[in-house]
């Protein structure tokens, strides 16, 4: 399906070589020391590991409870942040909204309109019109929670819904929302198996992929199972061991470092496919 | 138990004889004309709301949708309109929030420390380790999503989970997890019926009801199936009908007088308990 937002992730995909996305998920109490004191010290180690990290990934993606943390600092911060990321590489809300379709609208308009991001993370429990009105950008990305990374998703996303766990009928409930060509799904890195029967249902979805790194989630069995037969639209997602890989002035090359590593041992993956 | 959110929340009940519940979904376009050339026209649009009805009220909910659509001036709004409210009168966040325990964390200091929330709405899908940071705050009102107004909460709320629906299993499992008694539930006035049952389970729990007015709630059902049995922890939620009751200079008039409306019929059927 012809859709501006997977032409562009596809696009940077192919010409970086490359299906990482780094998470901004920038703590102020876990940067380097020597940047604390910077004007706005969160854009200041963004702006740092962008300029490391920008010829590598495929997109960036900016957790917005990290900046909403910090007030007025914070939203500074994120806003200019999204400046300094090329334009062709993809930037993804991860801000896991959704609410009724007037205040959905509103969400949609903060984070496509104002901010600018191509693509946003929502929540699927409100249904359909929570989910619309961020469809209704056509051009824009929306990645639907149906598996997620963490212990929690034992509560509710494994409930048997007349012989289907409830993550996948949000799944197929998505495939019929996707009239655009715009949805993609979020399926964590620490449930590789439910991500390979995830792929097979959404053959060509994006599916961003959380989850590696800090949470422990396995690389080469969820790169196996969650990119597309050509090896494309896999997400990988790390936050903590690409952003705090060095906690000291060498931190932006160590970050480079790391990203390099994560990418090739991606690729290494897609390239048996 | 004794919990300092649910003393707050009792206390302005009985001072202000009131459950009702002003929603700030303050709309740029829907403000009165002579507003919209102020220097922030949502905060002088909300201070005077809030001069009009701070008597009359339970709780303000503030939909931060509405603020985030509009970058810095929005966030200005949001930051000083929670100023503008008396100290005993309940906020409530309603930014529907939830993600891995490390960003809910996140989420919760900006709600509850850096913008000063009584309360906040979070969406139950990531499970407990999504909702455990807010609840950590124990001090402060957390409201799980369990059965929403809009029509959307068709596509999942309802489904089968062994015998009970979701949104049933939610209720459940809330309560579970409301150790601190600082759990409360959002329950759409939309499902009377449903709210009836889930009050049966959850006989003390704070119940934020939006769904009144615009979206087309029973007000009487609603009041009847939702308060405890002594008429107290229901939240009578209504934005649009009090906002924009009249849309020329007796703006505050006009929300003054249907906030009076709306107090006194609850307070009706809430005296035939």
């Amino acid at each position: 399906m012809h859709n501006l937002f997977l032409e562009k992730l596809d696009a940077i995909t192919v010409k970086n070589n490359s299906t990482v996305c780094v998470g901004l998920d920038t703590d102020r109490e876990k940067i380097p020391i020597h940047l604390r004191n910077a004007p706005n010290p969160l854009l200041a180690f963004n702006a740092a590991i962008i300029e490391a990290t920008r010829d590598l990934v495929q997109c960036y993606k900016l957790n917005f409870a990290f900046y909403e943390a910090f007030g007025t600092m914070g939203h500074e911060a994120l806003r200019r942040t999204i400046t300094l990321i090329p334009r062709d590489v993809v930037i993804i809300a991860d801000a896991k909204r959704g609410d009724i379709g007037n205040t959905s609208a509103m969400y949609a308009r903060a984070i496509f309109e104002d901010l600018g991001c191509d693509a946003v993370t929502v929540a699927p429990y409100m249904g359909e019109d929570s989910v619309g009105p961020f469809l209704a950008h056509h051009d824009k990305g929306v990645f639907v929670l149906a598996l997620t990374s963490n212990p929690g998703s034992r509560n509710f996303q494994y409930l048997d819904c007349g012989g289907r766990p409830l993550y996948e009928q949000v799944v197929r409930t998505v495939l019929t929302w996707n009239r655009d060509g715009n949805c993609g799904l979020v399926v964590g890195a620490t449930h590789p198996s439910e991500l390979a029967a995830i792929r097979a249902l959404a053959t060509d979805l994006p599916i961003l992929i959380p989850g590696l790194g800090a949470q422990g989630g396995d690389m080469v069995a969820s790169v196996r199972a969650g990119v597309t037969s050509t090896g494309m639209r896999g997400i990988f997602n790390n936050s903590r061991a690409i952003l705090y890989a060095d906690s000291g002035a060498h931190f932006a090359d160590a970050a480079r470092n790391a990203t390099i590593a994560m990418r090739d041992e991606i690729n290494r993956v897609r390239d048996t496919l």
